[in-house]
């Protein structure tokens, strides 16, 4: 595995001059962390992870994938979890737990309670996450006696250990510790995350934990991740597919004793925080989106909501503009093109590109440019485009990996 | 460029027993053709199609991309040609004239004219047709030079040099002349089409020219060109990326004097066979989609036309689902997570998956089934997939091509 990169130096993020990473990592306060191999990835690797929060009053808030085909886990945390009052996440990889009935739902059913039994929790208060494989009965008796292994090596500093047990083929780590200055002292935000393929729409193939020991209200948890998750993981795609089990859950201990009032100075800072923290993780997907060389980030303004969204879908989502990205081609015929096929019957549409500030097309037509400025902005390793529709007033972004020989070896000769 | 293959080899086609293959080709009565190289490609390929019919009074019919970034020509022969009374077609490849604006659409007018001049037309009679790159100027007097050499070598059986016009990065000849048994005699039909990369919904990446000598009422080869472009080209995916150029054109010169009289038996032999000819065709963009090996067909059967339709598009257009075809992986998880994007918020949704006729997943559940004669059944050159869906009385069908590292280097490394 790669050394971790710094997630947050890529341009597009910005960490608030109130909040700092903390470099030897570790959770926030209240929480402890495990990862065990328990037998699932053939490889033997870690494949078994376990968050728990120690605080009774712990509040907490969720979001899922809205697939159709929603794997057991992702249905089972939906139905018999109470999301605000979430003390434990249990997550596997190496298995989906997807496409796989009742059967499958049963298997989640009894690791929710064999976690609840051996963290004294109640079961509704035991989130449960898997990624890997779809349509593949989980070893559930393994997992079980995971959980025992995994219940006696819970430390605070676990959230290395957490993040190892949800990597699938992530090729370097997604994980973030943050201090951050409210105006009643210091807090820590703790966050792990996944990618690497099937991300996309809402939100991204991927789990993403994250631990807070500011002491929240449950509306302000739900409020915070709400908001952010929309401006981070709801923005990317790798490769435009939905997963069956995307999960993001946010736990607050109130460890700290820090309290953080709802519509208050603070609650602004800590979104602040969180925003630029999931903005940074939903980028490192990208960036490590399999096979992934390069990240693009499309912006599209107009005046109709509904189309800048599809337009930038349809441009992110574009094999030929992320093999135009992979390529460090300036082919913005593709965006064009792009462009049109997500906003159909509208022609002659008189669409505005612009790519790394370079303005290649006006109101639907070629403009002269600098093809040698071109060629060298889109060669490095972040490339922006800029899409103008008619009217004013809605614009929206949306982040984006290329298209490269190594995603079709990895989905091609992995059954992921 | 690879000796064309059979294009009813494939086990989807079926020409119907009135209908038969012309080995040595040719253009139907009353047409001819030719194919120069004017300049436009810098390899100094073939790159100007004249197809012109010597029949007053033939009819015609056509359709074209939905984008809305339609190109020049597009949005010239939609406003400024009798679409019903087309006589000839000019079609270029290595410039797609899309994106440019005012002066494209001058491009493409002075076309019009010159040719219109040249073959003793009405302009309105000229629809125009270009393939190729996006967003760059059309050399436009290099083409009206090449318009002239090519009026000089018109010849009846000038389809193969049409076709090497239009080609682009097309591996294969996709091109055929049929017989067709009426109540009459005996009719020919000829087409020539081109793909291979920007290939999906309202129908391909493609020019498609067809020519008939059987004698019909526009009305007649509205509805028959409308239904079998609706069956053919509008049901393939080689990436999911609309066209800005796509168009397909139907003339009919009556030189055969066999005439078809609106629904007579007759209408529905020749619709019979011009289906079967478009479908072979259109399965042949696919097997020749960039980077092509395997031709997947999804059928989607349920209770909800709209469902039905965006699952199958969904399974088509998915890179997963694409890769693993590449792959010869049987992962049919990736079917069901495909599914499950297309209709979001209905989980727990009870869809049924067969590969090849092996039940692999039933009621959202996976279906113990023989693994290694799945193995062997998805390693084949053309692999089906079935996908029920709740209710019953719709049903679709796309044709899509694998994903592989040469579709990656074709448009990495390919300003097309």
């Amino acid at each position: 595995m790669s050394a971790p990169p710094d997630l947050f130096a890529s341009r597009w993020v910005e960490l608030p001059a109130h909040a700092r990473t903390v470099p030897e990592g570790g959770l926030a306060a209240g929480f402890r962390a495990a990862g065990v191999a328990c037998g699932i990835k053939p490889s033997g690797r870690t494949d078994l992870g376990v968050l728990v929060c120690d605080a009774p009053d712990a509040v907490s808030a969720a979001r899922f994938s809205r697939s159709g085909a929603l794997a057991a886990p992702v249905l089972l945390t939906q139905e018999r979890c109470e999301l605000g009052a979430l003390r434990a996440v249990i997550a596997n990889s190496g298995n989906a737990n997807a496409a796989t009935g009742r059967q499958g739902y049963e298997h989640a059913a009894k690791t929710q309670g064999a976690a609840a039994a051996l963290l004294g929790l109640d079961p509704a208060q035991v989130a449960i996450a898997s990624t890997g494989v779809i349509g593949v009965p989980l070893p559930v008796e393994r997992l079980i006696a995971g959980l025992r292994d995994a219940g006696e090596v819970l430390r605070p500093d676990g959230d290395a250990d957490l993040w190892a047990a949800i990597r699938t083929t992530d090729a370097f780590e997604k994980r973030v510790t943050l201090d951050v200055e409210l105006s009643g002292g210091t807090i820590r935000i703790s966050a792990q995350a996944k990618g690497a393929g099937m991300i996309s729409p809402a939100f991204a193939t991927m789990l993403c934990f994250v631990q807070t020991d500011a002491a929240l209200a449950q509306e302000t948890a739900e409020l915070l991740l709400g908001v952010t998750v929309k401006r981070s993981f709801d923005r990317v795609s790798v490769d435009g597919q939905l997963s069956t089990n995307d999960t993001v859950v946010l736990i607050a201990s109130g460890a700290s004793a820090v309290s953080v009032a709802p519509e208050s100075d603070d609650e602004l800072r800590l979104g602040e925080a969180l925003d630029q923290l999931l903005r940074a993780l939903a980028i490192a997907l990208v960036r490590d989106g399999e096979g992934s060389e390069h990240v693009g980030r499309v912006i599209v303004r107009g005046g109709d909501p509904d189309g800048v969204e599809r337009a930038a879908r349809g441009v992110a989502n574009s094999p030929l503009v992320k093999a135009a990205l992979h390529g460090g081609d300036p082919n913005w015929g593709r965006i064009a093109a792009a462009v049109g096929q997500a906003l159909p019957g509208t022609a002659p549409l008189p669409f505005d590109i612009a790519i790394e500030g370079i303005a290649v097309c006006a109101a639907g037509a070629a403009l002269p440019h600098d093809a040698a400025a071109l060629d060298a902005a889109v060669g490095g390793p972040e490339v922006e485009y800029e899409v103008g529709l008619p009217g004013e007033g809605a614009e929206t972004e949306v982040f984006f990996s290329d298209l490269s020989h190594d995603y079709v070896s990895i989905n091609a000769e992995y059954t992921s």
